[in-house]
């Protein structure tokens, strides 16, 4: 299968881009295609301007390569931290420019934007992965955890993805190694659990089986 | 009053900045200091460089700028659209940088930040006007409306700002000119019951009369 990852943090040495790295490792090593993007390193050009608010706009090339690439994806994994019950900017313009109108949704005929639209992305599901320095009982009581609405009403059940699961890991500002050694093999789990090795090929199989047993 | 306008679409033509706009008449009619931002047209940088993240790092002039007359504002109005249960990019990117631990908050003694913020805003009120093409109930239904929660309590009351009126403008993209007029004149009045007129100048009360009376 092909996997898209979406990546978004300044730091590269952030736990978002280990938890990106062991689901891409999980993904090859279940001999899955990997499309991997760290939006900040890569400076993704976040801001929409006014040119691509229409439907037929024409896009730059980076936008329409996201485009092309998040439409033939088969699964797609998000990582971001949680900023203000929200992604960081940068994750929210690539939402704003990638996921568009006749890429990722279209509206029926002789509606004219006011109705309910359908999905049209490829990848059956979708996994998202957050930090947070928040506990989860408080992001839950006090904020609503808006993430998830965002992300399982607001985005993807929008654009056709029927299959999202989200996991949280906090609080990482107090987490130990152990914890979040712990949090990335549970990544690589959540990664077999929905992309698991691929049936086709016996070799990557056995290759896998192999690593497995190494010490 | 000092009033903070934070206006994000990329149409100068959009009905935000139309809604932008009549916040700011509405408020100068009544005396008050309006410091207006329209962050596509100022091109406001907004992605938080990983250099920013510490607490006491060093800020780009212009986000310095933003932090401080945010810290200064008597008040504050948000205008943006609707998009994915979210604001622009550029708005988002904003709250990230703009609204930043000991300007709009701060945690309190001996907590690693995983704790809860004491708010720092010196605003007690907020108001953020929002424009969306999907019916109200649909919104609330269906996507569990986000906007009310991220702006009250993921945001404002988190900065400490107690009251928030969110207003939304639906269905814009079928509207008729005198559906949106109206919404105008809706728009100067929430200014009114908000920031009435400052009564410390009697002058700007006596022109405002006047003016009331003018066919």
């Amino acid at each position: 299968m092909k996997i898209s990852i979406i990546l978004a943090h300044p730091n590269p040495g952030s736990f978002n881009h280990a938890i990106a790295g062991a689901a891409a490792d999980g993904l090859r090593q279940n001999g899955h295609a990997v499309v991997f993007h760290d939006l900040c390193q890569e400076q993704f050009p976040a801001l929409l301007p006014a040119s691509e608010l229409q439907k037929d706009a024409p896009l730059e090339p980076v936008v329409a390569r996201h485009c092309a690439e998040i439409a033939a994806a088969d699964g797609i994994v998000i990582v971001h931290p949680n900023w203000w019950g929200m992604p960081p900017a940068i994750l929210k313009g690539w939402i704003d420019r990638v996921l568009r109108m006749e890429v990722a949704y279209r509206f029926v005929a002789n509606d004219k934007g006011e109705g309910v639209p359908q999905g049209l992305l490829r990848a059956k599901s979708a996994i998202v992965f957050n930090t947070a320095n928040t506990p989860e009982d408080r992001e839950r009581t006090i904020f609503g955890d808006p993430l998830e609405t965002l992300w399982k009403k607001c985005i993807f059940a929008l654009c056709g993805v029927k299959s999202v699961q989200r996991r949280t890991f906090s609080v990482v500002i107090i987490s130990t190694p152990a914890q979040r050694a712990q949090w990335l093999t549970e990544v690589r789990e959540i990664m077999s659990a929905h992309y698991p090795p691929e049936a086709r090929s016996a070799t990557t199989q056995v290759s896998n089986f192999e690593t497995s047993l190494s010490p």
